[in-house]
């Protein structure tokens, strides 16, 4: 990092999407302050002006320049430092990493979450979803080390992080990712071998505690 | 376009995505052969092969590669045709259209299609869902002329097309774009008198035929 530069998340250790921006920062050798926010007890007056539209974690501040949403910051930070690339040099290796990306976006985090903070019927048509979900991206990884691209990168840093949510939603929905999808637990093996990956993870039984201690707020466990 | 570039996009004339396609290459004067996709009698053997994941138009092939989800497929069109660029040239510029961009598909067809094909009761929770979006919107144009930057460009190209929606949802949930957002109002004004824009957006009079037929098929009007 540049002398003066200035580099701040607001982070919640529990969010994936604070994770994503985490492993980004890592990959590339970036030092940067980690603002912890208490999402329950109020949030810091510099979120809310930096991010008014969603009110949410992580945001971004680059000497002071706020950024919001993780997908459009792990663009960002990849720009930025350029080394090592998180996106393929090709335009067509990027537009399949930005597919796979938004494959990922729009549905796995949404599905563990649904499976989490769910009862009854309701978590087994969350489980059914969630499981859809992996089966398209088990045949997305195929026979490949990462999922595009032949190292770990954009797809990988979006995806990984959302797979620490995996053992709370395997405990609450009854079933194993590791059992049913080989591909997916080769690649989250491979992923947690890098230090950037397991040093920002936390460990899954803490979400798994954190995500029963949400149960309860939500009043779905008494 | 140089010679021998084979550049296909499988194509439904009332869909926005595909809107976005075409205005994109238009920009960049991209020669292409537009095959009209038949989405009620049935979908070609190419769309099913070329898009298994969503079975939806626009898919683009170049070179016969193929490529889907319309942001995706945007943003592959700038990267691959250099001149004029649809992104902003700084990191920062590119994260905030990325922003932008993210919000427009997350938010906003589906909140016009909401309007347009529901009735009652919901129709009214889908417009003022509308209505917050097209405020926070209006409020992202501020006083510029485009969305991100000076020019137009990827924001814009992806907002405009869904704007061919807008007489259909305004008719259907009885509100007037042009009263309420003036700054929209100006926007659209400035990107309909670019030929890529005009030539391409097709008379919203027959997006709201097409919307009426659209509401007879799902029996919300008899």
């Amino acid at each position: 990092m540049s002398k003066g530069e200035d580099v701040v998340l607001l982070d919640f250790w529990a969010s994936p999407f604070c994770m994503r921006v985490k492993i980004a920062l890592a990959e590339k050798g970036v030092s940067y302050e980690a603002r912890e926010e208490d999402l329950i007890g109020g949030k810091s007056e510099l979120l809310l002006k930096s991010n008014p539209i969603y009110q949410k974690v992580p945001v971004f501040l680059h000497n002071e320049m706020p950024l919001c949403e993780s997908t459009v910051i792990v663009s960002y930070i990849d720009e930025t430092w350029a080394s090592p690339p998180l996106l393929p040099p090709c335009p067509y290796g990027r537009a399949q990493a930005r597919f796979w990306a938004d494959y990922v976006d729009k549905k796995l985090f949404d599905a563990v979450r649904d499976v989490v903070l769910s009862k009854g019927e309701a978590t087994e048509a969350a489980k059914k979803e969630l499981i859809e979900i992996l089966k398209v991206l088990e045949g997305a990884l195929g026979e490949k080390d990462f999922f595009v691209g032949k190292a770990f990168g954009f797809v990988d840093i979006l995806a990984i992080a959302v797979s620490s949510w995996f053992l709370a939603a395997e405990k609450l929905g009854n079933f194993q990712v590791e059992a049913e999808f080989p591909k997916i637990s080769g690649w989250i093996k491979r992923c947690m071998q890098k230090e950037s990956v397991a040093k920002i993870i936390p460990d899954p039984e803490k979400i798994l505690e954190f995500a029963l201690m949400m149960r309860k707020m939500h009043g779905i466990d008494h």
